[in-house]
């Protein structure tokens, strides 16, 4: 066993043979305070997503699906055929958490599912209850669709994560036990086929990591190249749909099924760092672009249309239309992850932390047990025509992706927060709580992202380098080291504290401003309008915070408005942002279109005193009515 | 038979019992000349739409389905399962066009398909080659997604427009068998079920007009009746996708498949026109206000999503993802044509001309025999991802109901140009060409809609009243009777120009300015843009017609701007419009969000001397690439 792969015991690990500028730390070297949003976050989803999640995969037959393979259930199959993948990425979710807290609370689900995954297992190592429940004889045979290795990915980063988080290693072993015969008969030798949906990439490089055995390397290798010839076999969806479209060495464009290409992307990302391929490394370059330069909305979301839950042209950016998956949002936060470990630059860090404020934390509801599949920026008045997902968080969904990988997620965040080098440690995401630096305890004092103050005391002075990210938002910064003004260098987006440089105490001061952004000019869908944001929080205007006889659609922002911090809308837990200057002109009598002469756009016909504008991520959790990212400036 | 029916001897005949305020004129009335836009249209269709229509039938195995069943095929069934109604709607077609010319061009073709379908038909009236060629437990028992009584609907239409227009009863007959089987068996005291496509309910209701036969109305009625109670049963596409989802009377919004709405729509006036019923009266003018006040492109497309080819909701317009089908534009006409009928007001063929001037038009190529099926007002640079229909032409579909539709609506358009009432005749769609005004013919000279100029000269002075419609685009207006200026009254959208008013000579000025068209504010799409318009024809920006060095996306439109008109760009055969004032600046490297303080927008980089705009609807006639309609403002 590779020692660096185990002590990660964290989501990624690294082998002798990653190629990395900074390291995932060992688990447990942060820990986010309750009081803050990331630990209020893991609270929430340890008292109450996780278990949701174990009561509904009871409900929609998940569990059911395994039992009846050992004669413990008569329920026929239930969910999608790829539900299996559903009680895999809870059960990450759960050996996450136990890593995170020694909790005991789930012992008696996990000991009870990793049992009955290993005896509805076949001899052959094979496992996926929609096949063996009826369809045995296309076992591996119809990967277009089946999602067998798909599953099977998510199977082994389960196993993975109880590896590392727990030393329990039973879940792993039947893991792999079904992936040596997916090696036997499509590995090398084998005949060349791909799943339909890529993930087993990813999971089999880790799987690398944490065994130390090449084959899995050069299966999830061979799987990656085999892509993009076609493979599939013709569907309605076509071959981009499925990332087969072409060899992703020689792909231009994100393109296809948004959660598809984001998972290939974090696969591939995982191989760069473990082969150094730069023909590789170059195609993830221009990939990344294609999605951060000309595909993704400003809360992080990827996926512009819902037909075919795919990336559109570039610039199509529709706010009401748009898909924007939560999955798609986890998997890019996954992908620059990786990129970030790879490179180092903080542009990673933040697209990570652009998509976990907005478009990642506004899937689940304040209750935290409601959950969006789609995240549009616009939601009509008058909406009632849904396409593949509803425009409300719903408790539970037949294609269930979303609840389970926002668990694992968020059971792990603390894990994404900080890496090291041989020369000392990186700070990339800002949360209260506590993070090992070297031998020192950095406690980290914040209200992030509420505003831009950070406070990092030191239990001794710094023995190794300290590096803090600055965010790209930021574009005033105040530095203070053991209470005297700093001005650190800054070296690929983060602050520079070197050994000794620091005894007890930094502060750090954000530029906290209430900004507007501007869509590029090729967005058509947010012309003449901006978007609020302080810090990497996205702002919106809903319905329920504007007076009874204004509507969503009448709101403009005039030049001259101005911006405020308040407390939270009624009903909602986090700061608003006050607007003084939104004109409202009723537009309901107007022709849908008119030539200047005959019908003048007209003036304002009053300026709201103020108006509060709510977290986007906090969107729909009062009525569900009209909602807007973007609002038109007059 | 009624007496007024078949003097019509066009699309929309009239029985005893039809209250309208104005009547479609016998068939012939008015007869488009060659070298205008109708009457060049009329003979594109006629020498090659037409024949390219009846080879693509033959090709597509369309007419192999009829013959298989009569032992003179072995093809297995071909197209999709409403295939027939492609070869019932080219009958009609070819009737409106022998109408129209007296052509024997066709005869063999017709007389070969009318036998063909006699034969083919089963002993008890039963027609429907997907059902009969091996789907016959299903007769007329799967109606959601059969398509029966739509085939049954365009076979009845084709067999009328052969009795109206040439004398010829047998296809009608063939019809009306099938009708009756089709009364026994879902008529009165029969089973309660509907189409789950609208087609059959304006096929029946001209049904009682041809024949005198109230049993046909009788049905007709108990269709539209029987219609949103959830009857067709359940579907992944919902209830409003069938038009099932609420008794039409109830309905407040035009909703669901665009084409299913729009016929249903059409069915619903041609009922009211025959039955004077209050309520659905009303219910009609609440879902023409949401179409054409809340849910209509500027094109007169309709149909904001491929998803389900739909309505969206209220000013979901996205340009770039219209589907717009050409179908759904043709039935909007004929809706049109029917509420005009009813209560003689301009708005109506004012939307009619908004259509055949742009949605409509634009689905053909100038060789005639390439159409649109989507017909979008934006194509963006390194466009690759489809959904359901391509942003080109083609010469043919496997879904091909627009071809046939536009076939059988350019044949006879002609016979929706005027009407007439007890007092005299009624101009709504202006052409060159002559036109029966009582005794007197009228011929008209102009260039429309290329300008404003109309000449009207008479053979004998007016014996009856002539009304001439003001387009709602006319914003001034000259009128010259007999060489002096005249004011006459204007009603409900017309001149009136009494009986003894005119000798010989009408000379009438239209507005034909070139104007920009502003978008209501609740359309997010089209936010900061305008659409230019001259007379009834929309222009468009195309790559074709911008140096190499400027990308569409890049021009903007100066607040300074000038227009003129001008002759054809390269390629085309229509007139353009020069603009003065065109900006360019190149916002490739510019972020994907900015805000304010870095990232200025920045000033336009250069002005383009002179570009040239083209109609719409000769878009993507050159290599296809990028097209805007709506063009940002500067």
């Amino acid at each position: 066993m590779p020692t660096r792969s185990t002590e990660t015991r964290g989501p990624l690990g690294l082998s002798p043979s990653s190629r990395v500028s900074v390291a995932p730390l060992p688990r447990g070297s942060v820990r986010f305070a309750e009081d803050g949003f990331f630990g209020a976050w893991q609270a929430l989803n340890s008292t109450t997503t996780i278990p949701h999640c174990i009561q509904q995969l009871e409900a929609a037959g998940t569990i059911d699906n395994f039992r009846r393979l050992v004669g413990e259930s008569e329920a026929a199959f239930r969910g999608p055929l790829f539900a299996d993948s559903d009680l895999y990425k809870v059960l990450e979710a759960v050996a996450w958490e136990i890593g995170r807290t020694g909790t005991s609370a789930y012992d008696a689900f996990a000991d009870s599912m990793i049992d009955l995954i290993a005896r509805a297992q076949a001899d052959d190592g094979y496992i996926n209850t929609w096949v063996q429940g009826g369809m045995s004889d296309q076992r591996l045979t119809a990967l277009r669709w089946s999602h067998e290795l798909y599953c099977l990915g998510h199977l082994v980063q389960a196993g993975i994560a109880f590896a590392r988080a727990t030393g329990r290693r039973d879940l792993l072993e039947t893991a792999i036990r079904f992936v040596e015969l997916v090696d036997r008969e499509l590995g090398e030798g084998g005949r060349n086929d791909i799943d339909g949906h890529p993930e087993i990439e990813t999971a089999l490089v880790e799987l690398w990591r944490v065994t130390g055995e090449r084959r899995f390397l050069t299966l999830a290798e061979r799987f990656l190249n085999e892509r993009g010839h076609r493979t599939v076999g013709e569907d309605h969806l076509g071959y981009e749909y499925f990332q087969d479209h072409q060899p992703i060495r020689e792909v231009t464009e994100a393109t296809g099924h948004a959660v598809r290409q984001l998972y290939l992307a974090t696969g591939a990302a995982d191989l760069v760092i473990e082969q150094d391929d730069d023909e590789l490394e170059s195609a993830l370059w221009r990939i990344w672009g294609s999605v951060h330069h000309q595909k993704m909305y400003v809360t992080g979301g990827l996926g512009s249309r819902h037909r075919d839950e795919s990336f559109g042209d570039p610039y199509e950016l529709p706010n009401d239309r748009a898909y924007s998956e939560t999955c798609a949002a986890i998997a890019n936060f996954m992908w620059n992850w990786r990129l970030l470990l790879r490179t180092g630059e903080s542009r990673f860090a933040d697209e990570m932390e652009r998509g976990i404020y907005n478009a990642i934390a506004a899937s689940t509801s304040i209750s935290g047990t409601e959950f969006f599949y789609a995240n549009p920026l616009q939601l009509r008045e008058g909406h009632r025509s849904e396409e593949n997902a509803p425009a409300e968080r719903r408790s539970w969904y037949n294609c269930a992706c979303c609840p389970p990988n926002l668990a694992r997620l968020v059971a792990s965040i603390d894990a994404y927060a900080a890496t090291g080098d041989a020369t000392g440690t990186q700070l990339h995401l800002y949360g209260g709580g506590t993070i090992a630096v070297g031998d020192a305890t950095a406690t980290v004092r914040t209200e992030y992202p509420w505003n831009g103050r950070v406070v990092i005391t030191l239990d001794r002075p710094l023995e190794t380098e300290l590096r803090l990210r600055v965010p790209s938002w930021s574009t005033r910064l105040t530095v203070v080291v053991d209470g005297a003004e700093a001005h650190p260098a800054i070296e690929r987006g983060y602050l520079v504290l070197p050994a000794g440089g620091v005894t007890s105490r930094i502060e750090l001061g954000f530029d906290d401003e209430i900004v507007t952004e501007h869509p590029h000019p090729h967005i058509d869908a947010s012309r003449g309008t901006v978007a609020i944001r302080r810090g990497p929080v996205v702002y919106c205007l809903e319905q329920a915070d504007l007076p009874d006889d204004v509507r969503v659609q009448d709101v403009y922002l005039a030049e001259s408005a101005t911006f405020s911090p308040a407390p939270p809308q009624k009903g909602l837990d986090s700061p608003s942002i006050l607007v003084r200057g939104a004109l409202v002109r009723d537009s309901s009598r107007q022709p849908l279109y008119s030539s200047s002469p005959r019908h003048p756009v007209g003036q304002p016909e009053r300026e709201l005193e103020t108006v509060g504008l709510v977290p986007y991520f906090r969107w729909g959790n009062r009525r569900q009515a009209a909602m807007r990212v973007w609002i038109p400036t007059w």
